[in-house]
């Protein structure tokens, strides 16, 4: 069925070696478009747009399957994958990268096929803008575009980045992101210099703290679920755009008020559940009661019962 | 009436040269004692135990008494008034202390006036732990203490801080010091030592994003309120303090299930006031009516509708 694909992921696949204090682990499944995929799909039936090289392997292929991911989108260029090596510090959270070895993702060029055009939810990952601009175009008439940018982008190709806020949904970065593009300090003005440019919701991830959501009209403090241990951090931000888009598009519809908060608390316990374990370990051997349970602990957690 | 004051809190008073990247200002009135009584006297009448010395501004004690404070127990010594001095970064949180005079506070030994002795709800500022615990002596039978510590007493007196812990109700830190009494680095395990040595209650602050209450049973996410612009953060921590148990004395009773939130939350919009202006120049242009707006706008913005 060509309409089966309900969100369409774009973003980078990569093979990550990561160094913690605790544990150190080569080649890892990850990339921005992997976390956000396999989080997505707890929700709704997910379509990936990506580019490996000849040496991925097989089982990370399996993998996508077993998530029940539609890969159809995933282009295989001769050359080797995109590779990215970190160390994170004791508070889990800062981390030196090693490596960034661009491989293949270099020339990605993303490309849409026909069965994904229709989707209704579209998540840009943080690649190049004039990629992200280049899928819109792609894209029949998507509900609900959200766009994720890094600091790269943003002083490298700042106009570029301004175009494509004004035609997304939701801009969704990090505290240090927004005070870089919106040249400002405090994140409510920050939010408020963003929402003047073009999208209807502007998302702040404040990494451990959770996140803030912002549109003309309300603010939202979406918590974080507080996890027992960190792993692995990496993908936390990715694995809560994916879950928020899943979310999103299983609840479906035109009326976003308490939709969007809800898919957003998905993402939260999403992204909690990701960095339990290194890559997509965890998500793998969680199902979707697991994410229930905590985010109806994470309501409970945030319930002040006025 | 002997029985007309339902809060006391114990503290540092202090006169306070403060600068920003924007203001700077000298012998502000300060300490925590200043700061947790203007908050908690929004919903309780609240006394004071703290020293000054012979040079303390007439002012300061004229601007006590509009907040309705009692001063009784304030006690007035031969000598200069506690004096620090600070300088905050650009991002309004990181600060270095450039001067700390003790002068009179270095050998304040605190005093319960007779009309204090009964009042139900206690703050321990973070004084020294053996004067904490010589004012836990002086109470009747409080039904609620809250302590606060930091981490000179933690390195320096950590045998005392338990002892302490064994005979309070709550213990309020920031997540720093909770990592260093507990020596373990996630806040819920953290968390969880603590409560094993004593208190009911666990309370992580996590400055500008919030902060953590824990007990055996649960876990409440306390929301930072978003605050346009931060004029000067001195104090917040106290005024969180502050707030909380004079809301939690207002609401009186036993049951502290709701009540602990209801007044978290208040904690925290009272704080959120508090660094909109330098000292407690904020809190004195405040009325109950702006908190309780605050109040329920960060009701709204937890609040998630499922």
């Amino acid at each position: 069925m060509a309409n089966d694909i309900n969100a369409v992921v774009v973003g980078s696949v990569a093979l990550d070696t990561v160094a913690t204090p605790f544990e150190h682990h080569a080649d890892v499944l990850g990339g921005s478009c992997s976390y956000a995929c396999a989080a997505a799909s707890f929700f709704t039936r997910c379509g990936m747009v990506g580019v490996v090289g000849d040496d991925f392997p097989d089982g990370y292929r399996a993998l996508y399957d077993r998530f029940d991911i539609d890969a159809t989108g995933l282009q295989t260029a001769a050359g080797k994958t995109f590779r990215w090596s970190g160390v994170y510090d004791g508070d889990m959270i800062n981390r030196t990268t090693l490596v960034t070895e661009l491989n293949v993702f270099e020339h990605f060029r993303p490309e849409l096929p026909e069965a994904y055009r229709s989707a209704g939810y579209l998540l840009l990952g943080n690649i190049a803008p004039d990629l992200q601009l280049h899928v819109l175009d792609e894209c029949r008439s998507p509900h609900f575009v959200m766009a994720d940018t890094m600091d790269l982008w943003i002083k490298t190709q700042r106009e570029k980045v301004l175009e494509v806020m004004q035609r997304v949904t939701m801009l969704m970065l990090n505290d240090m992101e927004a005070r870089l593009l919106a040249e400002r300090y405090h994140l409510r003005s920050c939010a408020e210099w963003l929402l003047e440019r073009g999208p209807r919701y502007v998302v702040i991830k404040k990494g451990e703290h959770g996140a803030l959501l912002f549109s003309k009209d309300e603010l939202f403090i979406v918590p974080a679920y507080p996890v027992n241990k960190v792993v692995d951090p990496t993908g936390a931000g990715d694995a809560f755009a994916g879950g928020f888009v899943g979310a999103l598009a299983e609840t479906g519809g035109e009326d976003y008020t308490s939709a969007v908060r809800r898919a957003l608390l998905y993402g939260s316990v999403t992204a909690s559940r990701n960095v339990e374990a290194f890559g997509l370990d965890a998500l793998e051997q969680c199902g979707r009661k697991e994410l229930d349970r905590r985010l109806a602990e994470l309501a409970r957690m945030t319930d002040a019962g006025l």
